[in-house]
Order: structure tokens, then C-alpha cells, then sequence
């Protein structure tokens, strides 16, 4: 078991990589929560902890699942039409030192449709707050650049901070 | 975000549910590492840390994942011959309380053959250290019960620890 320090939180901009748009997610009508991304392919996982700047809100354990089509992407480096990636944010409860899984905080949804969403590198964003049967809290209007603001640094992998984890 | 404790380790032994018998895995020769487990279904996931009594040989994050008929005994709880499911364990980094994955530790394997695994509930045991690449080491022909031994008390739950976290 090693625990290496590395000099920034670089690792923790990457894997906190989505946020939010508006509920409208751009012409066409809003993001639709995908219902069955528990059965997507499992990307790769953190925690965020106490000690970290971004635990208020993004404190707990994350994975990052990707449909097929993003799973493409994550192979050849272009993301085609279809390819959605869901940010799965989760409370955590710990025991002596073992940490479990708890609540749901957040479910983080980006799809990709060159065309609908052609002005933030064809990446459409929409933000889920706690359990998906719960009604999706609309992201404010006033910040619709937000996500991509912060995705466009990745422009070399079509605008995705996260890599598969073999 | 929220810590809660809990009253004992039960979870630990819920989540670190699969352990090791000989490398025959009983009639009919070795297990195979499953090369396509990383495209399976994500389970559950749970993080032993240095403060846990089970530190020293499953310290880091785990994460289980289940074939497609594993998947129906985890909505069934009946598992159908030729589920898989897979514990894998990795190292973590963490920095400034970002906890990331690191190097593969283990990847242990249960698979169930009614016929073949018949003296331990069905399943199969198989232990591999360190990345799939590396020759999987074998077991200890001493012990070969000690995985049966410990799952054996999930009978109601056809001797599976973990269940599916939606």
C-alpha cells in the first residue's frame, strides 16, 4: 500500500470533471436522466475528503460510468453522437476505517450531440441533485458556460477529463 | 456529507467478500482470469484505510463487479451457473485529501458451477495478484476452504456477499 503525494489538485480537476448547464441543456429540450447508467461500463472512481478544498461540494466517493458510445471515445480519443458520461457523487460512512458507500448526493450527466450543443464543443451538461427518482433541480440560468468554461482545457481529448482506468 | 459510525465490521466482511482456494479450482482445471471484467457491472465499491484492522492485506479501494448472469442473481438472489463476479482491489494516492486509484493489487474471482464447485455452494475461488498481465499466483493448496468458509455464512443470499448498489 504506497500513499504518494503528487504536487496539485490537477488529479482532482480531472476527475471532478462535470458541472452544470441549464435545465434546458440547449435547443431541443432538457437532458433526460439516464435511467440505466448503473449498467454502463465503470470508468474509474475517487474520493474526496475532508481535508480537500473541494469537500463542500464534492465530498464523498465518485465514479464515472460511460455508455457505449463514450466508451468509444475513451478508446480513440473522439467522443461520436450518443456518447454520455455520468458523474455519480455519493456520501460516504465510515467504520474504523473502512469507508462504504452512503447516500446519493448528485448524479452529473454529459451527452454529446455535435449539433445541439455545437457551442461548447458539442458536449450538452445537466446536474441531478441526490437520488434520481427525485425531481432534477434545475442549474441556473445565469451560468450557462460553467461546465464547458472549465472541459474546453481538454480540448485534446475532445473536451473529457476522464481516461479509462484499466 | 455525512460520517456515521457503525457498531461493528460486519460491512468489512460484507465487502471484502471473496478470498482464495487452490489454483485447480476444483475438477475440470484452473479458473481463468476473466479479461473482460472491467466491462462488467459495477456493484458496489468501499475503501479500507490505514486505521482498519484488515489494512494490511486489503488496504485501498475495492470495487466489486458482476457478469450479466450475475446481475440476475443479484435481482434474483439466485445465481445461475456461470456468474462471475470479481473483488478488485487497487492502491490508492491521496492528495490534500483527494484519494485516487493507484496500482492493481489483487483480483479475486468466484464463479459459479453447481456440477463442478458442488462441495462449496457452487463456486469457484481464484486469487490473482497484481495486474492481469503478471502470471496469476496460486493459491495455497492448504486451504482450500477458507473462501467457502467465510462465504458460506451468506447462504440466504446463495453464498454472495455483496448486493448491488443503485
Amino acid at each position: 500500500m504506497s500513499f504518494r503525494l503528487i504536487p496539485s489538485d490537477l488529479l482532482a480537476m480531472a476527475t471532478i470533471a462535470l458541472c452544470w448547464m441549464p435545465a434546458s441543456g440547449g435547443p431541443g429540450g432538457a437532458i433526460a436522466f439516464p435511467h440505466d447508467y448503473r449498467g454502463w461500463t465503470h470508468v474509474k472512481s475517487a474520493l474526496v475528503g475532508s481535508e480537500s478544498s473541494l469537500f463542500a461540494t464534492e465530498g464523498g466517493i465518485h465514479h464515472i460510468y460511460a455508455n457505449s458510445a463514450a466508451m468509444e471515445g475513451c478508446r480513440t480519443g473522439k467522443f461520436p453522437d450518443g456518447a454520455m458520461i455520468v458523474y455519480d457523487l455519493l456520501e460516504t460512512v465510515e467504520t474504523r476505517g473502512l469507508t462504504v458507500e452512503g447516500t446519493r448526493r448528485r448524479v452529473d450527466v454529459m451527452v454529446k450531440d455535435s449539433h445541439r450543443f455545437s457551442e461548447s464543443g458539442g458536449w450538452g451538461f445537466r446536474r441531478f441533485l441526490g437520488y434520481y427518482e427525485a425531481a432534477p433541480i434545475s442549474s441556473p440560468a445565469s451560468a450557462p458556460q460553467v461546465c464547458f468554461g472549465c472541459h474546453q482545457s481538454q480540448s485534446a481529448h475532445d473536451f473529457v477529463f476522464s481516461t479509462f482506468r484499466k
